[in-house]
């Protein structure tokens, strides 16, 4: 941002948004951290904060650090001050929870579907009572500042429609405008594709902080890629990009739901392994693991052909990307351990100057990067501008339309 | 850039800068477009520009337009005031260029190597002399701004060392010093991927102007891909991304001079495209596409096995990075016209989002994509400081050190 003719105002409220996001993204800290971290001022982030602590967004708390100088004090974000609503949506359940300000998890829910719920009306009548089940549960007072939403399947920005989700079985439906309609809240929804969630959170508070490039792969039922370049997001053209669960690595394969032959997701998604390790539906990705690791012969054959593959797919992401970390999300967070081996003999076939460099990671943030990566697309707002919408989120508030007072 | 704080000097240096990017991106154009591009007043454009004519860098012509309003002065690049040496290293040949000032190529020349001459000495002794013989026939007094070279694999930035170059047999050559050193020149000699730059000249100049997201493959022995993200060229970790053609895309295909199996090049390079369509090497690829519309069925044939394959490659990039164009360079120039039917009967099993709004086009460059990529490379210095870099390049011909002079 450049600040060249703003107002004073503009210059206070992006110093405020500056201070804020570093509060959300690192929680915990010092006063001279935020002055070092900002290049403001001591007085200036004294009044700044003193504006923070007044709208409860933030808290000092004890000096901290010893030795020369004076203690610092120290700052948090407070929690329960605002929240967000965020929504991993999956092909086979829901995980929905009430985030706070600063990124902790303070309500979380789960639903499975039973078979042949996942229509969209259905799925939007489960979400809108887990949403309101979740609002009632919210903190007193707190400032609701929006919902955020991650979908397997490619989501047109900025309106939220869900042009494709081939293991849903949904085309173009408008997620982001019936879930908003239905729930009548009057904050954003924003709806994005559940690999990119992954990739934005792991990159914030996971196993890629402080990586430029990084790819954050999403297996389930389908394969997603969310593919973060020199630091941002790649969106490609209309926002499709990272589809790199329909790369085509076997030309005699399988028939993927999306209608091609051979693409990635039909070697390394959940029903291939169930196939290759001839295991039913109901037994949990982390049993075949195990069972592998105690002499299963099949299970351990099973997983060795989807680590090949896996590793197929990793060796072209490598060498048309050259990223800096590869995290394997989802079920591929099982599966990678058991099959790291296979993965890291198909990366000596990568080429040697972008495969010497790359490091396999699983996500920090275990099961949660998408559900969280949700919650930093619904927080945007309030990172932007902290002051005008913890006021207006009152303001709401008192007029009874929003938060816990439904 | 921000200018907050900035001083006098450096805001003037800003907008020649501007001016002069301009100026060379789009040639000839008048004060008022330039006035409007700007966002400068009127008599600041005036100022600038006398400076500019003063350096010999533009020249004015005739008023253009009509009508209403008094008509503005014409302003045009002057193509002979500064110079950079271009060289397009290919597998089996080099060409070399001097390109003037606003992007024109000034001379041209096209060296085939003999067999078994692509050792890294004997090539860079060859650049050498192309080098100097075309700076013999440089422009009078035109000052040189740099050396930039485009080269089939994967290259470091910022020192040009060639980490492997496979149809050329390198591994770890130090091009960049290497070629600097032998030149003798007081200018950067800048080398880069040849598809990289293919990408930037397109974009620039060619298929691509306008387009965010692009992705360029050159087809020679090898493939490359140069891709653009969100407008600005993807790098990677360390600079090696877009090797598309190591795409491992058939696992019952053929070994691949990097060391996998059934990589893309394997499948759409010249060498397969002389098996499928039984030609040899000396046959150019023109006269097989050519054959193959006469009715010769083994090249027709041949050509649709390629084009079968350069369909799937097509469908997981569009896949994975979903841009808004797809350009067709090197030999892939030649058979895409032949070949398009089957590449976009492939683009139908592409995800339908982003394949239905995917350009698959020709360079408007021609063959000389990354020869002008190159040229944009080694032009750098002077868009950042053009009356800076004219002083000093005036300045060392008068010591007798660089250009025309030697």
């Amino acid at each position: 941002m450049s600040l060249a003719g703003a107002t004073q105002d503009e210059v206070r409220r992006h110093n405020l948004a500056a201070l804020v996001r570093f509060l959300h993204d690192h929680g915990s800290t010092s006063r001279s951290e935020l002055v070092s971290h900002t290049g403001l001022n001591r007085s200036t982030v004294g009044g700044l904060l003193s504006d923070l602590v007044a709208a409860d967004l933030v808290r000092e708390t004890e000096p901290v650090g010893r030795g020369v100088g004076r203690p610092s004090y120290g700052v948090e974000p407070v929690a329960t001050s605002a929240y967000v609503l965020a929504i991993d949506l999956r092909v086979d359940r829901t995980i929905a929870a009430i985030v706070g300000f600063g990124g902790e998890v303070l309500e979380r829910r789960e639903h499975r579907y039973r078979p042949g719920q996942q229509r969209e009306t259905r799925i939007v009548a489960q979400l809108v009572d887990v949403c309101h089940e979740l609002l009632r549960a919210a903190p007193r007072d707190a400032v609701m500042v929006g919902v955020g939403v991650g979908v397997p399947g490619l989501v047109r920005q900025p309106d939220g429609l869900v042009r494709f989700a081939p293991n849903l079985g949904w085309v173009d439906v408008p997620l982001g405008e019936h879930l908003a309609g239905a729930l009548g809240l009057s904050v954003p929804v924003v709806v994005g594709n559940d690999s990119d969630l992954g990739a934005i959170a792991e990159r914030l508070r996971g196993s890629a902080v402080g990586a430029a490039n990084v790819i954050y792969l999403s297996g389930q039922v389908g394969v997603g890629g969310g593919i973060v370049v020199d630091g941002s997001l790649m969106m490609g053209a209309q926002g499709y990009a990272g589809e790199v669960g329909h790369m085509r690595v076997n030309p005699r394969g399988r028939a993927c739901r999306c209608g091609a032959i051979g693409c990635w997701e039909t070697e390394i998604g959940e029903p291939a392994l169930r196939l290759a390790t001839h295991t039913p539906a109901s037994m949990p990705v982390a049993e075949i693991v195990a069972r592998a690791g105690a002499g299963d012969k099949v299970a351990a054959r099973g997983l060795r052909t989807v680590g090949e593959w896996l590793g197929v797919g990793v060796v072209n992401l490598v060498n048309i990307l050259n990223p800096d970390v590869v995290v394997f999300g989802g079920t591929l967070r099982e599966i990678l351990p058991a099959a790291r081996e296979y993965v890291e003999a198909a990366l000596s076939s990568a080429l040697r100057a972008p495969g010497e460099h790359v490091v396999l990671a699983l996500p920090a943030l275990g099961d949660d990067s998408t559900l969280l990566g949700a919650a930093e697309s619904a927080f945007a707002p309030l990172l932007d501008d902290p002051l005008g919408v913890i006021a207006a989120g009152r303001g709401r508030a008192g007029r009874g339309v929003a938060s816990g007072s439904r």
